[in-house]
């Protein structure tokens, strides 16, 4: 089974404290993959921003639409992701998960309409040689906008069509889509199902929020789940847990 | 005019003392590209190793064909080589070159049979939205061999065809290529007017010797050069310098 797992901004990092990592969640969720990796054919990862890269986006001025043209800026958000990553990396090594990086300006870029291509060769070559690619939120060079903001969920969508994923998982700080009354939505086969807990509204908030993530797994040919921290080893294993979304 | 330039390990570093920046020289070829730099239609960058990277992959027994699936090994080659590249974008930084990383692991692959594989859309997006990326030698997956390394002199001949680039420049520690009283032999048409001094075996030394640049530049369709530190100027505004190869 080849897996994409998201690790949400929120679930590694301390979102209201500016660069800091939530060491104890980021183990937690290292020592789970770690537990469960040599049974899977394949692991992607990808992790969020958190408190790293966001607060230096926002210092410039970009999101995943508004670009900037400015060196330092680039180098500020992308510098900031990839120290999280490194944290990120460092943990899963600890948990012997032969975790590399893959660094999205390195290897994506936007067209002039906003089309996100990420080439995928590589991945799936580290994938094939058993390695753990492990992806982030990051900047891109985005045509007549300089770079803009490429989100981890949108590269979640990506992988989970060209790596051939059997399944995708979204660890988020929340246990799944909630309802009105905040219980679990255990399965969601169609946005209208869920469009009065999550708005009706045609918003396109790519860069994590949970309509935005429905949206995004509806349009998916495999099987997507949302749930959190203490679901990624049973989710690993196979297990369905949080919302599943089909 | 747009131009892929090489700065040779042996320039930017200390090759004698381990990890160690050459600070005068590297300086010396920032300052010469952000004179440049506003008069090209587009420059990428690539850098070597040098004492960077190399003394990681012989102790992890890493070359271009001989690969390592140790995930701790690929962490400690692309530490370094990232390392450095930090270093060399601070310095083109300093002299306001717009300079953004392109790391080949995130981006490139090879095949079983060893053939290189470096996606070029990021690097066009970037070159087009006005950035100076800046590739370096690096490991990069490897169908087989888990990963190997991919050198500086490989990105240059991959990114001359895919970038249309109008010059190609090598800046190595010698002036050129050299005849047998070490003068510099100005133009370079074949191979064989070379094969005495650089030896005539099919050595493919794709990791930095003489012979390999030459033949790899060969075969480009552009004009390719090779020279020294005190050319990288006059090579950026136009000038014919060292060693031609056409």
């Amino acid at each position: 089974m080849t897996v994409v797992l998201k690790l949400g901004g929120s679930v590694v990092t301390d979102k209201d404290r500016e660069e800091t990592v939530d060491g104890e969640s980021l183990d937690a969720a290292a020592a789970a993959i770690g537990d469960a990796v040599d049974d899977l054919d394949g692991l992607v990862v990808v992790h969020g921003g958190g408190s790293f890269g966001h607060p230096n986006a926002a210092d410039y001025g970009v999101s995943t639409t508004e670009g900037t043209r400015d060196a330092d800026g680039v180098l500020a958000i992308h510098g900031a992701m990839k120290t999280l990553n490194k944290f990120v990396l460092r943990r899963l090594r600890e948990h012997d998960v032969p975790a590399v990086p893959v660094h999205p300006l390195s290897a994506a870029s936007r067209d002039t309409g906003g089309e996100l291509t990420l080439p995928v060769q590589q991945v799936r070559t580290l994938l094939g040689e058993g390695f753990v690619p492990v992806l982030h939120g990051d900047v891109i060079g985005h045509t007549g906008e300089g770079v803009t903001v490429v989100s981890g969920d949108e590269l979640v969508v990506e992988l989970a069509a060209s790596v051939d994923a059997d399944r995708v998982g979204l660890c988020s700080a929340v246990p799944g889509v909630l309802d009105n009354d905040d219980a679990v939505i255990s399965r969601i086969e169609a946005y209208e199902d869920v469009a009065e807990v999550l708005g009706a509204s045609d918003a396109t908030d790519v860069t994590g929020g949970m309509a935005g993530k429905v949206r995004a797994l509806l349009e998916l040919d495999v099987e997507a789940s949302i749930f959190d921290l203490d679901s990624v080893g049973p989710f690993l294993a196979g297990d369905r847990v949080g919302t599943t979304i089909d």
